[in-house]
């Protein structure tokens, strides 16, 4: 039996790439509406692994997949990176002159928001971006273009009128692989942490120096405030090692003699871009 | 004359309400379609603010307007929170009852997903949440409903059905108040920080030296991957102070002896719920 692989979106959706880059193509990408949802199947065994979006190089990390890890009992096993390269997508036939409208997700818009003001044409938000592809097909109008993946095109069966349209470039997505056992990985590894500490002065450089004095390097570290507590944070870090060595083992025991709250969501095999 | 305030979005969204909430009533909010042209409308001098949302609660940080904040050379001059508080609006005269289909922008729908499926009615996405209470009034269907803030129902003379319809209701954005020339804040004051260090071992750790051996409070750490530099990190920094506190000050030098690249975007006084 193929393993099944929750993701959020429509099939053709840039979450379903993250599926496919990470497991390849001998899987089952199983489609969500939400992210709970897509949660909810892996953690009830309809699914064997969910891949979800955790940080994007423009619009941030998403707080909400934090939260979801945090009520979640779910291990991080895996990370993958997708480029995101929005493509201009019409029916077959028709060319990017004859387009007068253009619709996507809000967020996929904006971020061809140049290309789309040279071209001159109107346009309307739909609820995602490979949704927009459906919507091109199922109106039939050589008018109307959408905005999505490479992929989208091909599942559904549309031309690519236009590669690369978004303004920035540097626009790439880090999914975390989510299972409901952990894995030994082999090779170098990432550890990520949610914590929170007492709000006293010097508090977070205090824990900061429980890797600092290891030579253990970080690759990421955020602070989100927590709602309702205006002196409280909650931090995200991310670091370079497995659990199992014991100089990250020992730096996570001197770690928890300072927080107040310290959970592991995860100690997974590192993702590279040259694979 | 009155001050001109842009924000990005149309009358009735929730950036007009963070403008409203700095400047009181006796200025005039100027809407513009994306953030870019909010900050070119200081920029060029044609508003004598903008006033920008920088991050959520839940969504996170908005990148993008980090990025406009180094590529124009505007100061922060003041910060605005705003709660998020969703109402579910229609026509005056109908009720909750007729509903059928709910329009917003699809975080909006997103963030009222469990209300909306106890309602059992359909969605459909839009550009923006103000955008969707005019389209209800356009469309004059009683049985369309629009997600939007209060003051877009008043703002389009539409009648609340619900009140705080979001399934979260910690969700709260921070907006910063820009300007061509910086204040010199009176009272209690917060600075922000952007710069980048040389990518060796503990040079974060040693970053946060300058703040917590002067016993400087941060209120905001955050890491972004430089996208096309694997190893390369932006790090943005809020801490308490004003940059005119000579003990600031001198942690601003002691920190450019280190980084790579430092910008300060402004300092500024420090918003207070309960003003």
């Amino acid at each position: 039996m193929r393993l099944k692989v929750a993701f959020q979106g429509e099939t053709g959706a840039y979450s379903e790439a993250a599926v496919l880059g990470y497991f390849g193509e001998n899987i089952s990408p199983i489609p969500n509406p939400s992210f709970e949802q897509a949660f909810t199947a892996v953690v009830s065994g309809e699914c064997n692994f969910g891949v979800l979006p955790i940080e994007n190089s423009l619009a941030g990390s998403i707080h909400r997949n934090y939260d979801l890890l945090l009520e979640n009992n779910l291990h991080i096993v895996g990370e993958q990176f997708v480029r995101v390269k929005h493509c201009l997508i019409g029916l077959p036939g028709t060319t990017k002159a004859n387009i007068k409208k253009v619709i996507s997700h809000p967020q996929a818009l904006a971020q061809c928001d140049h290309h789309l003001r040279a071209l001159g044409v109107a346009t309307e938000a739909v609820y995602d971006t490979a949704g927009s592809v459906r919507i091109v097909k199922d109106k039939c109008d050589p008018t109307l273009a959408a905005i999505a993946s490479a992929r989208a095109a091909q599942v559904y069966e549309m031309s690519i009128l236009e590669e690369g349209i978004e303004d920035n470039p540097a626009n790439y997505t880090r999914f975390l692989v989510l299972a409901r056992e952990p894995v030994d990985p082999a090779g170098e590894a990432k550890t990520t942490l949610v914590f929170t500490l007492k709000n006293v002065a010097g508090a977070l450089f205090k824990a900061l120096s429980v890797f600092a004095l290891r030579d253990i390097d970080l690759t990421k570290i955020e602070s989100r405030p927590l709602p309702g507590s205006p002196w409280e944070y909650l931090f995200y870090i991310d670091f370079v090692g497995h659990l199992s060595d014991p100089n990250c083992a020992r730096a996570l025991d001197h770690l928890g003699e300072m927080a107040t709250m310290l959970r592991v969501l995860g100690t997974y095999p590192r993702f590279h871009w040259n694979e």
